[in-house]
């Protein structure tokens, strides 16, 4: 067995496929256009608030750390922003 | 020219790496672990702020509509967070 030529149909592939734009929400709300929350702030309870901005959370729009197993399983660096009440 | 049979090496190349899990954020602050951020809610200065979830934006973590293009280009649907005063 030898290594494909780089002009081999399946380097082609590899090539096009690693280049294409990916969608960042695999499941969450697909019905819908667009996943806009609104936070009113005044109504935080807690002193910090994680909110998600991996789209991989049980609990969007907050953060449950499942960013931990998607940065682990994709080399990302994905995490939440931390709502401070001061 | 016959399309390859799907056991050709083509065909395993790109269902190996359609089912591969992809990272969200290809850009932004790739020099850190985890890319956290946090907000003190009392320092809002507009009664409407964007937060970005997307990781298009050219100022992150604010949204700058970004998600727009990411959306149209990727069939995708993420939008930003929304933080209000009241
Ligand atoms: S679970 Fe998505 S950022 Fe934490
Ligand atoms: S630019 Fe990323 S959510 Fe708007």
């Amino acid at each position: 067995y030898s290594r494909p030529a780089s002009s081999s149909a399946a380097a082609k592939s590899r090539r096009m496929v690693s280049v294409r734009a990916e969608a960042v929400n695999p499941e969450i709300r697909k019905t819908e256009d667009k996943v806009v929350d609104s936070v009113v702030v005044t109504e935080l309870a807690k002193p910090v608030t994680a909110y998600c901005r991996c789209w991989r959370s049980g609990t969007f729009p907050l953060c449950d750390g499942a960013h931990m197993k998607h940065n682990k399983a994709t080399g990302d660096n994905v995490g939440p922003l931390l709502l401070k009440k001061q």
